[in-house]
C-alpha cells in the first residue's frame, strides 16, 4: 500500500440527498484516518483526492424528483459523477498507477461476465455500479476509493477538463454511435449541457451544416458563440412537428439555395427527450436518416410511426457510455474539442448547495456548474478561463 | 420491336377500384392491337404477359379503405404488384431479354438522379412509379409494358414461385437490413402473410431460436406447419405488453432452462404494425437489440421511449425493398426457401372478384391467394401443389 | 469449496510435447489428491474433468514443427483445446456453475482490462493466456482448473458435441464477422477440417449457391456428402490464380446459365492459408466482395494489389473468437448445425499417440480425431454416431 | 436547346497525348460551331465551358507510361478529369441545369442498370465511361458535353476549387469507407497530393492525433503547414517495415509519454502504393485496426499476412469515388476544408505542355498544377491565392 501524505488533513465530506428532497454536506467515506492509514483498499483500487466535480441534470434531479425512472433514492445517498482529482493511495497490486497522477474517474464498476460486458458495451452491464445512481454512492466527496482500471490518467490536464471529460463522453459515445461523418449535415435538438457539448463533437467530426434548435434565444446565442457557422432554429411553441421540422430545414439550408438542392439532416442528435422535440426530429431527417437520442423523457412517448417507416428512419438512443475516456482524454489534450466554455459556475464543495442551487434555478443562464476542493482551486480556474 | 406471337390472342384486361370502393373487371392498356403490332412500347421496354399475381394487402386496403397514409386512390385504378409472367414483345434496343423469356416482375420504375437511387436505396427514390401505388396502375392485367432492366428472369421457376418474389423481397429486405444472423434469438411478431415470409426468411439465415407470435391460434399452428422448431406465442389481450413480453421470453427459452441461461432476442422482426405488439417487441429484446418494423400502422404510435433508451434499443424499419429480386430468385431456385405452402387459394382473372373477397375475409383461411391468366394455369398449379 | 467425489479415481495425466517434437504421455497438475481434496482452485475456478477433446492442426504443428509464427514451444508442453467435460470442483465464490454440470471449456483467460476486452474483441487481449499456446498448457489432461466464466454450460449435449464447439467457434466468428447473409453466394476454399465447418455454417446462414474448393477430390466428395448441394472446384496445380478462378465461377453458377447472369462469391472464406488459394479467391469475388481468411499461412504473402483496389475488396482475417460459445450452443442443441459426421476417429487417452499419428497422416483420410476419457467413453460415441 | 452566347468565340481545343508518349494541343469536340449552333447534344446532356482543371498523377502517368494496370492508351487521347466550368448550352429535357450555371464536373457516364450502379457503388460499374480513361477522351478541353446529372452546380465557389474537388472525392471516398472517426489515431502515409487531401479530411473528420510519413522532407514541412499538429515521420530506407512502424508509433505518441499509454493508428491511410509503405502502416495499427488504401502500386505485393491475419487487421482499397461530390461541395463552400493551398502552379491551357512538365518535375516542388481557360483566369486566381 502506497499513500502518498501531502496533500490529506481535511476530514472527508460529502454532498447528500435524500428520499425527503434535502440537500446536505456531512462526513462521507473513507474517513481521513482510513486515508492517512492507507487502509480500507480492496486489490485493484485506488484513492482518488477529488479536486473538481461538475453537476449534472441527473443530480439536479435525483434531488428534485428522487428519482429518474426506475433509478429510486431510498435512502442518504451522495451525488455526483463528473470528477478528476489525484491518487493519494493505491492498494499494493495496482502497477498502473502511482500516488500523484492525476487522474479522470470513470464512474461505473462492471462485473466483466456478462453479455454487454464481454461484447464491448458494459453500459449495459447487468451488474454495473453506476457511481451516483442510488444505492451507489457519488463522487461529490474530498476522497474516494475506486477501482485502478477506471481511474484514466489525464497528464497535466487541468481538473476542470478532467471532470468535463464524463459528459464529453455522453456525447461521445453519441455521436460515435449515430455515426456522424465528415460532410454530413446534422441536427442538434436542444442547446442544454448535452445539446452543446455534442454540437462540439458533431463540429469536430466535420459536420456541415449543422443546425441547433432551443426554446430559448439566449441558448441558441451561446451555441453561435461556441460554434460560430451552426445555424440556428428558435421552436415555436404554435407550431406542430411538421411545421417545426420546416423551420429547421429553412435554417439548415439557409444560404444556400443558390447553388446546392435543399438537404435534410442525415443524423439529428436529439438532447432534450421532449416528445414535441423527437418528432420534429423525425420530420427533418432525410430518407434513410437517423435520429439518435441522447438523454432522457418520458416512460411512454408518441412517435410518428408512418413517417419512421415509409422514410426509412432508424431511431436510436445513447445510454451513458462506454470505452470513451481514452478517446475524450486525447480530444482535449490535443485541442480538438475545448468545453471550457461551458464551465459558467465554479464553488467550492463547502459551498456545495449554493452550486446546486445555481445549476437548479434557471434563471442564472447556468451551463455547466462546477464544485472544487477548495476556493484557491475556484480561483484559479477563473482566472484561467479569463483568457478563453 | 420484336414481337411474339403464339399466345397473344385475348384482349387486355384488368382489375380496378376507385375512390368509391368498387371492384371490378374491365378493359385496360396495353390494348391486344397495341401488343399484336408491337405498338407504343418505349425504348428499354417489354411487354409482359401476366400469368400469375399474389392478391397483397394493401390491394384489399386500397380496394376498402381507399388510401394508405398519403396514398390515395382518387380514379380507376389497376391493382396488383406481385406477379410474373412471359416476355412477347421486346422494344428494339432491348438486349437483355427476348420473347419467351420468363420473368418475375418488379414493380417500380426509378429516376437514376436522386440521392437514394445513387446511393442503393432506390425504394426511397424521390420519383419513384411504384406499380398499383395511386396513381400509378398495377399489373392485374394480361399485358404489361415495363422496363426490361425491371424483369428479372427466372428461368424454369414457375409463376406462382414467380410472384411470390414480390413478398419474399419484402421479407428478405428486411431481415437484411436488420441483420438477421446465423444463431440470433429473434421474435417474429405475427403470423400474416408477411410474418410468415419472415419466419421462413429468418429461419433460413440460421436464427435459432425462433418464436412467433399472433392473436390466432390457426395461425401460430400454420406457422409451427412452415417450420416444425418455431417456438409460439398467443398474445394475451388482457396483458399490457411487459406482461406479454414475459411470455414471448417464456415461450422463447422452452425446454432450455436446463442448460443455458434464459436469452432474449436480439432482433424482433415487427410484421403486424400493431401499438401494442411493437411495444411487447421492444420489451422482449435483449440490451442494444433491436425492433425492425415490416409493414404499415396508425400515423402516430406510443412507443415505451425509456426502455429504448435504457436498453439501447434500435428501432427500425423497411419500406419496400431494394436490389432484392436476384436474391430472391437463387434463393427460391435453389431451395433455400419454399414458400409455395403459402399459397391457399388460386383463382383465374376472369374470377379476380371472388379472388378479392376471399383474400378479404379471414374466415376463409387465406394466406396468399393468388389471380392467374387462364383457368388451365390454376389446375395445373393446384395439382402441382398437391404434392408440398 | 464444493467437491463431487463419484468419478474421480484416476490420476492425472497429460499429453506432451517438446522442442524436441516427442510427443508423450505423463502425469499432470493438478493431481489426483488436489483434486480430491479440493486444493488449489483460485478464486473463480472450477475443476473440470475433461471428457472428450479434439485434435486441431495447431496440435500437430506444435508437435511437429515446434511453432507457430512467434508462438515457440520451449518446454515441455501440453496440448489440447478442443474440449468438454464435467465439473468436478467449485472454488467457494463459484454461483453459476456446480458439481455435475457438462460444461465446454473455452480455453482462454483475458484480462478485462485492456482495451480488446473492454471493446469485445477479447481473443485481441494483449495478456491472453491460451490454452495450449505456450507456455500455457493445453486441456489435454484428466483434470483442469479453469475459471468458470469460461466454462459453458451444456446441458445434455455429448461431450463430442462438446469439445466440438471450439472449431464451430472458430468458423462462427469468422463467418459473423464477414457477414455472409442469406442468400450471398459464397466461395469456401479448402476443405479441410475448419473449410468443412465453415462449409455448415455458411450453409446454415442461408449462403446459397455455396462453392468449395479443394486439391483432393475425396474431400470434395465428404464436402458434398454433408451438403448436398455445395459445389465443387478440384484446384489445378498447372493453372494460376485466374485460371482457377475462373473455375471456381463456372462451378459457381453450374446450372443457373439458362436463367439468371452469371455471379460472383460476395464472400470468399478462405480456409486454407495458401497463397494460390488466397489469390484465386481474390480473383473470384466481385466488385466490393470480401475475401475472410480463417487460418495461418506464410509469415509473408504476395497477394494481386491491383485487382485488390481496383474491385475494391476487403481482404480481412479471423484470429480465433470471441463471445461465440452461447451461440455455438444454441446452434448444436437446435441442431441448425450438425458437425458430428466430421468425427472420423476417436481413441482413448491412454492412446493419444495413436490419435495424434492418425490425425497427422492424411492417408488415413481423418478429419476430426477425437480424444475421450475411457475405452468406454469411444464405444457409446462410436455406437450414437451409426445413426448419422 | 438553350444556348448562351456571351462567352463562347473560341475554337475547341484539347490537350491529347498517344501511344508513343507525345503531348500536344488540338481541335477538339464539340467544335465551336456545333457548340454555338446547340448541335450534337444528346437527351440529358450539356455542354460546360471548362474553366479550370487540375492535372492528376494518372494523367502524368497516361502520357509517360501509356497505361495504367490494364487502361492502356491506343490512339489520340484527350487527357484530364479534375474540372469545374460554366453551362453554355442545355439539351432541351434538361431541367436541373441552366445556362451561365456553374459546375463540377463528375468524370463519369454510369449505365443505371447493373448490380454496382444499383446498390450505390457505381464506381465499380460494369459499364463505366470514366473520362480521361483510354478509350474516353477526357476534360482538357475549352467545350464538353457531358449528362447534366454528373454536372454538380457550385454556386459562387472559384472555379479553382471547383476542379479541386475531384481529388477531395478520392479521399473523401476513401475516408468515409475507411470509417474514420472523431478521436481516432490515423496514420497517413504518403504526403504527395493525395496524402495531403487524406490529411486535412481526416483533420476534418477529427481524427487524433495523426501522423504523416514520406520520404521527403520538403513534403513533411509543408503537411505541417497545412495541419500544424500533425506529427510527421521520414521514412528511413536502410530500416525494415517494423522497425519504421516503430518509428511512426514513436513520433504519433510524441509528448503524450506521461500522462496515457502508447496508441497505435486505428487507422492508416495507405497514399502511396509502394509495398514496403503498405507494410510499415500494416505493422503500425492496433489489433482490430484498418490498413485503407487510396491509390495504385505494383500489380503483385507482398504483405505480412500473419501480422495482419494474428491482429485482425482489415486491408481494404478504394477505387475512385461514388456519392462525394454533394458532401464535397458542402465542405468547401462551408470552409471546413481548404485545399487551395494545395495548388502550387496555374498555367492558361495554351501553355497545357508547360504545366505538364512542372506536374511531371520533382524538382519543381509541384502539389497541385491547374490549368485554366485564360491568362485572366490564371491571373485573378494567383492573386486570389495571395491571401491564403
Amino acid at each position: 500500500m502506497a499513500v502518498g501524505t501531502t496533500t490529506v488533513s481535511k476530514p472527508n465530506i460529502g454532498v447528500y440527498t435524500n428520499p425527503k428532497h434535502d440537500l446536505w454536506i456531512a462526513d462521507a467515506k473513507p474517513t481521513l484516518e482510513e486515508v492517512q492509514k492507507g487502509e480500507g483498499l480492496n486489490p485493484g483500487e485506488v484513492t482518488v483526492e477529488i479536486r473538481s466535480t461538475g453537476i449534472c441534470g441527473s443530480d439536479v434531479h435525483f434531488w428534485h424528483a428522487g428519482c429518474i425512472g426506475p433509478m429510486i433514492v431510498t435512502d442518504d445517498h451522495i451525488l455526483g459523477h463528473e470528477s478528476a482529482g489525484v491518487i493519494i493511495a493505491v492498494a499494493d497490486d495496482v502497477k498502473t498507477l502511482k500516488v500523484g497522477d492525476r487522474v479522470a474517474v470513470e464512474p461505473n464498476v462492471i462485473c466483466n461476465k456478462c453479455e454487454p460486458c464481454l461484447t464491448g458495451r458494459y453500459n449495459g452491464c447487468e451488474s454495473v455500479e453506476f457511481l451516483s445512481t442510488p444505492p451507489i454512492d457519488g463522487l461529490l466527496r474530498r476522497y474516494v476509493n475506486h477501482p485502478a482500471v477506471w481511474c484514466h490518467k489525464i497528464g497535466n490536464m487541468s481538473f476542470e477538463n478532467g471532470a468535463l471529460l464524463e459528459p464529453l463522453s455522453v456525447a461521445l459515445a453519441g455521436i460515435d454511435r449515430a455515426g456522424v461523418r465528415l460532410g454530413d449535415p446534422v441536427l442538434v435538438a436542444g442547446a442544454g449541457p448535452i445539446g452543446l457539448v455534442s454540437l462540439l463533437c458533431v463540429r469536430a467530426a466535420g459536420a456541415s451544416p449543422i443546425v441547433i434548435t432551443d426554446i430559448d434565444e439566449g441558448r441558441l446565442a451561446f451555441a453561435k458563440e461556441l460554434v460560430p457557422d451552426v445555424r440556428t432554429y428558435k421552436v415555436q411553441f404554435g407550431k406542430n412537428a411538421e411545421e417545426n421540422a420546416a423551420g429547421i430545414l429553412a435554417a439548415l439550408n439557409d444560404g444556400d439555395a443558390d447553388a446546392v438542392d435543399a438537404i435534410r439532416p442525415r443524423v439529428a442528435v436529439e438532447c432534450t427527450g421532449v416528445e414535441s422535440s423527437v418528432a420534429s426530429a423525425i420530420w427533418s431527417v432525410k430518407f434513410g436518416g437517423k435520429v439518435f437520442v441522447i438523454g432522457v423523457g418520458k416512460n411512454e412517448m408518441q412517435v410518428p410511426f408512418m413517417r419512421l417507416s415509409t422514410w426509412e428512419i432508424d431511431l436510436q438512443y445513447q445510454y451513458r457510455y462506454c470505452n470513451t475516456w481514452p478517446k475524450a482524454i486525447r480530444l482535449i489534450k490535443n485541442g480538438v474539442i475545448d468545453l471550457r466554455k461551458l464551465v459558467t459556475h465554479r464553488y467550492p464543495i463547502e459551498e456545495a448547495l449554493k452550486a446546486f442551487e445555481t445549476a437548479a434555478n434557471p434563471k442564472t443562464g447556468a451551463i455547466k456548474v462546477q464544485i472544487m476542493s477548495s476556493e484557491e482551486e475556484v480561483a484559479a480556474a477563473t482566472e484561467a478561463a479569463k483568457n478563453l
